[in-house]
């Protein structure tokens, strides 16, 4: 299983509302990869983004990383949307979950 | 380098000023921790909460999880602040950063 953290700050003056067409569309790709497991959004107090995905196997990580219209993405990301950004790409070692019978 | 994942909701009635100060010591004693790297705290727009926390080795990633303090804080969790968690260990692959000149 990997774990992918992508943290961003958006650029001043980036087309929002092109941002968000695009970044729908980018989660609609990456949901169709076989082995795609999940993905969410976060953001902190000063405004750092935060995009968890998660991929199953090293094959699909990689269809995600190498889709054509991904690599536009990353491109136009680089380009025009992020101030900064950094990518970490994580194998998970071991995870535990747990839903209080109070909660 | 090893990134740890921790997402949780908070239980309602949850004791608010008795869980920011335990966080606020956690965050202290894995800061003095040799090989702690960094943590961040986001949130999602649905109130899942998501801390984030890089270790450098193996090492300081277990005396992170087996510091008494925090395994005491553990348990607190689980019996009070925590409707649900997910941790997750994951050790880092790959990861790039960018700051673009006209960020």
């Amino acid at each position: 299983m990997y774990v992918v953290t992508f943290r961003s700050r958006l650029a001043p003056g980036h087309d929002a509302a092109e941002y968000a067409a695009r970044a729908k569309r980018m989660l609609e790709l990456a949901e169709r990869i076989p082995g795609f497991r999940s993905f969410r959004a976060y953001a902190s107090d000063d405004g750092e983004r935060l995009s968890l995905i998660e991929f199953e196997t090293a094959e699909a990580l990689r269809a995600w990383r190498e889709h054509p219209e991904h690599r536009e993405a990353q491109r136009r990301g680089r380009e025009r949307y992020y101030s900064e950004y950094h990518l970490q790409v994580c194998e998970l070692v071991r995870e535990s979950h747990r839903e209080s019978a109070s909660g």
